[in-house]
């Protein structure tokens, strides 16, 4: 079997969910999220942020979440604005739109939103009422492309987002590697401050499933539960994301295993920038954009699963590299080998 | 605490799916489905009934599921019929209509569907392009009532749905407690055979979640898998369903443990019935609705958990008592006891 | 040519309109609905209501109106209640289903719907989240069935809706109708004051198209009309619903045409009342629906065209009969004779 | 009062129409579209384009065309795709997303799509099913540019939606105008033959209201009227539109009106070119967008309306001017002669 860098969701889940499943098999539980576990994991993910006013639910997966959280929170003629490399402009098969909102895309070098992206999209829908109302901000930390927004970034596109009537939505389907990064000085308390929405991934960090969407205005906290009952995102048994959160919540588990997956992406980083390797983005967390020649794909084909992302040259592409909480030392070592015998 | 008899999702799995989990955990697997897990059930349970041009698919809960099959079915303008029990039609949260399509309600004793109960339907919406076109004939096995269809029955509506171009969708959330009723003369093939669409539930049935849709009519069958992914049902660890619906395709486990609940329900059943108790419906599933008295609920009620369902007089109410795959003896023979002694 | 009775939009339109649309054919007008006309039309309108924070909109039909005004007041998971025979429930190939949201059809002896109709339907839904949440209902004045709601009947139906925090909308599509009947005692004042969005029915007063929503509560009126551009209804040349309007308004054209109607209709119903015809129900608006024998049919459809409504008994059936602001004497008093030359 | 240049529905419609509305106003005929005349103008049309299969749909605007055309022929997870400059993007608030469907949008030079502009969407749209499936090709002729395909042009792309099994439409809301383009070799038979649906626009040519949605490929005919019924289009009074039908396609007056309104336009157009005045793009129907210096705007703005559509830089814009089937020659003389005055 080669070792695959393919995606951060190719293993199970961390031991110590499983070990909790075992555990609280045969408990009855109330069903439909109602379960003493869920009911705990929100309370520690409330106090972890310290945002007791927020209120917390589980889902299954990313588009589940944002399918829920944008449509629970348009008008039907308003719209979501999202960077072009967004997950819902491009992976989602049109769930956004299937609940009756536009999206409307913004080319970005890096794959994140600034005040200056959005300022043209808010002034060329302006005929009213010939155009969709842009109404809520999507953005993802860390992005689909690996960058993240810093304090200051976030900060500015929170407070621009507030004098323009926008709702500010956060994708976290990755957001412990965004805020685990190296370079990142944001933390989860001030990500609660500056959105109005967001989640926190489980199923790329260790979960086997589930997102546990924060909602931090209250505005937007009525009623959600409808909204999850309907499209089909309530599940029986609760206790399953329940117990997992609430095991990736002790002891700061989820960012614990967000810092390992990124360390380990960073290790393959450095030793290729060492051979003097481009990159197609500059990122700081699991994953990795390396240009490298068809030759090395070839060679490296042979031991390790990986995405050929983008052709750059006839000579050159950039491969995209995952790693997850459960990369284990061997296979980076390994694959460093491989890059030390075969770049000069 | 308290036994509870609230319902058939109250505990974790069966133990040998968290089994399963436990050596596969590591595993790396393909995503989205495409693991060798999900594979493998999807060929075990087509060869289980007879069909091998069907295609299965694993989503989470029932109702994803409902509202999947029916919206991919439907053209704008087409709706469902049901019997106005439905879970459809009360327990979802408009999640059909949501989808953009009404729901036909019919009023029936029993919960179940015959053509009898649709030719006035039909002719009454027969006012070109006035109306909605019944298009979809939604019927659960067993039902909302715990009521189930026999061979004749199924065969009957089948034909009649054929004779109608409708299409004929089963609602299998209980199927196994159907299919094991001591009365039932249906098969799994047979249901295979007479039905557009079906699906056999997990999470009332020992998984954790899942529900394995299974599309019999092959028109039916092109590009489901972009509704899965639209709805926000595609899970990106779909190994977590797979290895489920494998686990509950050995040796029958699945029928196994769905007669287990029967038989724990008939038991109480057979208990109040010596007791002289009548009951709201004629049940031979895990659902049972005696009707007692309210001096009986009180003292039941302190040590037991269960649904006053509906008042019946000043004195007396039907209760909804449902056993699940891992209802033990000894709650069962607990509760037997107090009837006996409760009652003369 | 056969006298049609079959509805109340078999003509054109009032000659006033059509001598409205030459005068000012060659005027260039802002499209869109911002015309001087429909500027004009809105005002007069209200005025004429006595509600200056009122707003209005104009839209071609019914249906129109119907999907437009529920979609945009209900969020998602929200759903209206109608009377079993309400239009939006039978006869729109289920355009608000298509917006996304249920009607919950609640049974009736009038058409008519009463606090004690809606009171089980509230309680019946009270699962959260499991179940649509109702939050509007919706009437029509006079109904599908020609019964009208009287003053102390929509004041309490307001009152109730009210303190359940249901939105309360009337479908006026005959509202002339109703409220110039020979019994009513509700005014256009009061049906402004007790609604919060109501209509102004056009198409089956005197109008080519066109309905006037009047959306009396400020809550609703945010951002109105994106909905209207949205659903396809944001006439280009909207000077041709403002035109019309206005001339309607003019001199209270509008309720003239409609007590014409209900007086030709009451010519018919008087003549057969005293031949002793029973009626389907006790009308006093522009539909009568008579009993009368198989036989009677047969004679009066060599001369008149109208839809037998329902089957009575073998022998008997009731039709339905409707008169319009263009119904002239002589096809009443043809029709009157003879009844009175047929029965005994 | 200013002469308007601003759009081509200022005025209210051709004589002929108000005289025909005039002379059928009492005729009583059968409601929602089954009435005589549009039975007869549906016929006209098809005799019109040559071919008898075709199904003719009378509808009341663009937006409404373009959304029940598009939703009624996409599944679920199927997106149309659109020049960037599309109307159903810009300017229809999110109207046909309001369905559930996507758009895909397409930057182009000039409002025109090729199947080079299309080859790339659908090969970034293979990642099944993670992706919607393109499958309508949205055009329109002439384009919101005023530019205009070729008859070499259509043929590549239908023939190329073919072979990729993509549905072409045609909205037509000026098809007039850009049939009788002087520099058109393209025929409304060659539209029929070429597209799956289009539709012939009445609005901007001279009717008050009213597009003719004629859909040329069987598969897309089957129960296309409840779509129309359903999103509220289907008018009561039918006759409106099959009068105004009827008489436009009396003698070709539809196209009379469209070349005229080019023509004038052309008359504007050469006297600007004598002055050595450049264009945004290169136009021969009834919209120009010349670029003009802030003073001549300035003059002009004295004695007409019109848009200022883009700033070219500090001293220059393009404006929009629009002609229409009610343009007179004194109008467009005016105009000529202050550009003869104040150019050099």
């Amino acid at each position: 079997m080669k070792f695959s860098f393919k995606n951060d969701y190719s293993e199970g889940c961390h031991p110590n969910i499983l070990q909790a499943l075992l555990q609280s098999n045969l408990d009855q539980q109330a069903g439909y999220g109602e379960d003493e576990y869920s009911l705990q994991a929100k309370e520690r993910i409330k106090e972890r942020i310290q945002k007791k006013d927020s209120e917390v639910y589980f889902v299954s997966g990313g588009t589940q979440a944002n399918l829920i959280v944008i449509s629970s929170i348009l008008r039907p003629y308003q719209c979501a604005v999202s960077a072009s490399t967004g997950h819902i402009l491009n992976n989602e098969t049109g769930a956004i739109e299937a609940t009756g909102h536009k999206i409307l895309s913004i080319e970005t070098e890096d794959g994140k939103l600034r005040p200056s992206d959005i300022i043209p999209v808010l002034e060329g829908h302006s005929n009213v009422p010939h155009q969709v109302m842009p109404k809520l901000v999507y953005i993802s930390n860390s992005t689909e492309l690996g960058t993240i927004y810093q304090a200051k970034e976030l900060e500015e596109l929170s407070e621009f987002c507030k004098q323009n009537r926008l709702y500010l939505f956060m994708d976290g389907a990755r957001l412990g590697h965004g805020l685990t990064s190296e370079i990142s000085d944001l933390t989860l308390e001030r990500v609660a401050e500056l959105t109005d929405v967001f989640y926190l991934g489980g199923t790329k960090n260790g979960a086997l499933i589930g997102e546990a969407i924060v909602i931090n205005n209250p505005v937007l906290q009525e009623d959600f539960a409808f909204n999850i009952k309907q499209k089909g995102a309530l599940l029986a048994k609760g206790r399953l994301l329940g117990i997992q959160f609430l095991e990736l919540m002790k002891d700061d588990l989820y960012f614990d295993l967000a810092k390992h997956a990124n360390q380990q992406a960073m290790k393959i980083k450095h030793a290729l920038q060492e051979k003097g390797v481009k990159f197609l983005s500059d990122t700081y967390t699991n994953q990795i954009f390396p240009i490298v020649s068809n030759d090395l794909i070839k060679v490296l084909s042979e031991n390790f699963e990986f995405y050929v992302w983008k052709k750059v040259d006839e000579e050159f592409s950039a491969i995209r590299l995952i790693t997850s909480w459960s990369t284990g030392d061997a296979a980076v070592n390994q694959f460093v080998e491989v890059i030390k015998r075969e770049l000069p």
